[in-house]
């Protein structure tokens, strides 16, 4: 069984994903799928980690030379093909969770494959975020905005499909309410409902 | 406690809906929406039935009279109205369930809201729609797409949301794969996580 959490930022996605994997002894895979494409490809973790989930651009480059456009995008596309063949490789391991990088979308013709997508609402997230990272309201207000954009935008460019839109996962939950445990309890009995 | 259930064409809401209020104990509103709110007005229930869930145009009007474009949109604006006043009746009766119809949006200041949208893949509403109402595969394909689009824009007309975006409801179910009783015990353990 193959189990892929996509995460509005702060809504504490990786933590659901991580205690889900705990409580079914499953692999858990976030950065690690970086650790994985760092290890089969000629790029650096630190490049992957540059590029994780970020908008797709051909004019910033955020490597140390200057490159031109077309080089800029090649390099996007090399990244992302190295890191969702790290997801294929993973995935070949057996039972886990994936949290984010389009895994849904590289792993989505697995007949076992469980779709999940979490938000919460933005006064959580804010706070959730204030806490995690020790910010103010404000700024933990424009981190969410942009790494919801980048995520969003990510998704969309290699998956064609609409980041959060509930047609495209079986299950999307709001975790603002149930907290973690509460998402693992409603995505087990999702997984039960399943057998 | 108040269950909104929105639900794409042939997913089978109505059906979650009706099961889940019966094992709750609860009242179950769907049609019921129209008889109170045709009870409680001066249009027919049969108006209720034409405008129900329906794109909002100033222009074609299903009456029997000619009848201009501001009447039109007027006439739009109060039979939605007046369905709308019936939710909050029927809401203030006790706990329920309510399929469709905006009441996610109508009773959102309520605490104890829990917001539901159901869906599945295209291939299972084609089958559920060609076995429910006696009909052929395209027949099915084009009503999905004509009540779908009815249903999204009456609900971006009254809400400024969008319909089956996730991040407009605490949860959201693929009924394919799990099916009607499925579907419920997945909710019921979003209720069970909230206590």
């Amino acid at each position: 069984m193959i189990i892929t959490i996509g995460r509005q930022h702060g809504s504490n996605g990786r933590d659901i994903a991580r205690s889900l994997a705990a409580e079914l002894g499953y692999a858990c895979y976030d950065k690690e799928i970086l650790d994985q494409a760092a290890a089969d490809s000629n790029f650096s973790r630190e490049i992957f980690e540059s590029y994780d989930e970020k908008k797709i651009s051909a004019f910033i480059v955020p490597t140390p030379h200057y490159i031109g456009m077309n080089d800029g995008l090649r390099l996007n596309m090399q990244i992302a093909s190295a890191q969702f063949e790290a997801i294929r490789t993973l995935a070949e391991k057996g039972s886990a969770v994936f949290v984010g990088r389009c895994a849904d979308y590289i792993l989505r013709n697995r007949e076992d494959l469980v779709r999940v997508f979490i938000h919460a609402d933005l006064p959580f997230r804010v706070q959730a975020l204030m806490q995690r990272k020790g910010i103010e309201e404000d700024a933990a207000k424009k981190l969410i905005k942009e790494v919801d954009k980048d995520r969003s935008s990510y998704y969309r460019y290699f998956t064609d499909q609409i980041w959060g839109e509930s047609e495209y996962y079986d299950i999307c939950l709001d975790s603002s309410r149930i907290g973690v445990p509460g998402c693992v309890q409603v995505i087990r009995s999702y997984l039960d409902a399943l057998n």
